[in-house]
């Protein structure tokens, strides 16, 4: 067992709210309530500083509103930075208001690039970045962020040195939750192993070095929900590792297919939901219970119900935490 | 052969300035020169801004510079992200500038996601953005961006899909210019072919759709440099496809390996240099020749010194284009 890394502050915090499932903040626009929006432009006759305060404001709401119950949020970096600086303006102001909220920040954003350019990607976003005067500052400043393994190595060691350093963790893409993921990560190499193996293998040795004080490295891997007999063997292959679970909810993983992300002793893997809590208000059994203007008790409620669901599961397949 | 696309316009500006060779943005802040940082610094005191206007005013030299030479800039979004809001401002600014000076701007970005979010990005970078009123706007508007593979068509066909209705194209990354390009990359599956020739085979069947009138699609690939022979198969495989090929130049890539990227009608390829050419001022023989005020003229120099040996290469192996 090594030193205190993100991911015992993680643990921490789903053991603290007895809950290892998180919300995925993937604001588009056309579903933000339209009051939100309204009172934007309102403001603002700028479109682009309109859409970024509307995607503030939004966030703000749901982070109040689910901070006591998750333990972090995961935010989708690509609905912010769509409204270009205005955009990533109000993507910092939301990590920056989830951090103070005692939540864990994950970006995703599925970056990757080698040397130089990874280097300066895992700088902007989890470490700290040269200035004009040659000082170093903290930037975005996210707690995990996610990876893509396409480039090998020289994509990767540059983020974890940056995590090594800094205290930060990734969450490598490994066998992920859309339909199509099959297509080059279930590819079987030299008769031996898929893809998605040979990537989980590498995800377990990059993160022996960097294991925190509750066993679990900061090098975490995604691995979807929707794929529940890929997740036992990726499980096999990363003991240590976090998985950042998508595809619950909207994308059609049921809570039953979760069980295998987890080890035995109730932990490794952070569910995310993003849609079916965000935008709850749109759908049932939120949209009889809640106006469009409570749309955050909905999510609340939405996020509760989310954890109810998940720690059933647990206890079904006798994975619950000790002391819960 | 089908509509106008954008590579037509990319290869009638490669035909008008008898220039396969483009330049590579990756404006790395340390190797900016000291007067650039300087001016900024005096100017602005908010560290932030200081680096954008830096990155700007070293962005806009360096494009000047070249403007009249190559057909296109890549720009390496990670160098402009790294400062937040103010590095997306600059990084707008520098594509806006790009494009006014002529030039089709290619954002090295390697995005990849899935549905929704995937979309998020292409609306972002190549297409229009819903905004908080409900109407659409442009925002980044680059003519070409870089996405990567690795979680199959669900990542690609809404990048495709909006390179068709806005004119605009995509390079997916195929075989990378990087050391460890093959750990995924080269690996064999199911005793058949390699994985960067599974996903040739795609790319190449995508971009049939998307097919310009001069007979290449929208849809290119990337291959790097510094893998002559896997070029060869890669070039094979996807006949209508352009490659951006990173690698020639800091990474080592020889001229010599490049001509296997082109067609024997001597299109085919964009060759990039990057640090080669925007931090030529650093390294011989321009060091000895330019001041560091003069690093553009060095940058100039350099693009000049490149195409006369790409345009070498493409004579000695009987590939130069008709008519230059």
């Amino acid at each position: 067992m090594g030193r205190k890394n993100v991911v015992d502050r993680v643990l921490d915090l789903i053991d603290e709210r007895q809950n290892p499932c998180i919300v995925g903040l993937d604001p588009s626009m056309n579903q933000i309530p339209e009051h939100v929006r309204m009172e934007a432009t309102d403001r603002y006759s700028d479109p682009f500083r309109a859409a970024g305060y509307a995607l503030v404001q939004f966030s703000r709401s749901i982070i109040d509103a689910v901070a006591g119950i998750v333990p972090a949020v995961k935010l989708q970096a690509a609905f912010y930075e769509q409204y270009s600086s205005d955009g990533v303006r109000a993507l910092l102001e939301t990590v920056e208001y989830a951090k103070d909220r005692g939540l864990i920040v994950i970006e995703d954003a599925k970056k990757n690039d080698i040397g130089s350019t990874a280097k300066a990607y895992a700088d902007g976003h989890l470490g700290k970045v040269e200035m004009a005067d040659g000082t170093f500052l903290s930037s975005l400043d996210v707690d995990m962020m996610t990876i893509n393994p396409y480039l090998g190595s020289d994509g990767i060691d540059p983020f974890v040195e940056v995590c090594n350093r800094f205290g930060k963790g990734v969450f490598i893409l490994d066998k992920t939750s859309n339909p199509s993921s099959g297509e080059l990560q279930d590819r079987l190499i030299e008769g031996k192993e898929r893809i998605y193996e040979a990537v989980a293998r590498r995800i377990h040795e990059l993160g022996k070095d960097l294991i925190g004080e509750r066993g679990y490295s900061s090098i975490g891997a995604v691995v979807g929900a929707t794929y529940p007999d890929e997740a036992v063997k990726a499980r096999r292959i990363m003991p240590q590792s976090i998985f950042l679970v998508p595809g619950y909810g909207a994308q059609g993983g049921e809570a039953d297919d979760l069980f295998p992300c987890f080890n035995d002793d109730g932990y490794g893997a952070l569910v995310n939901s993003s849609r079916g809590i965000i935008f709850a208000y749109l759908r049932e059994p939120y949209l009889s219970e809640f106006s469009d203007k409570e749309f955050h008790l909905a999510s609340r409620q939405a996020a509760l119900d989310m954890r109810e669901s998940v720690v059933k599961i647990l206890k079904k397949h006798g994975k619950l935490p000790q002391g819960w």
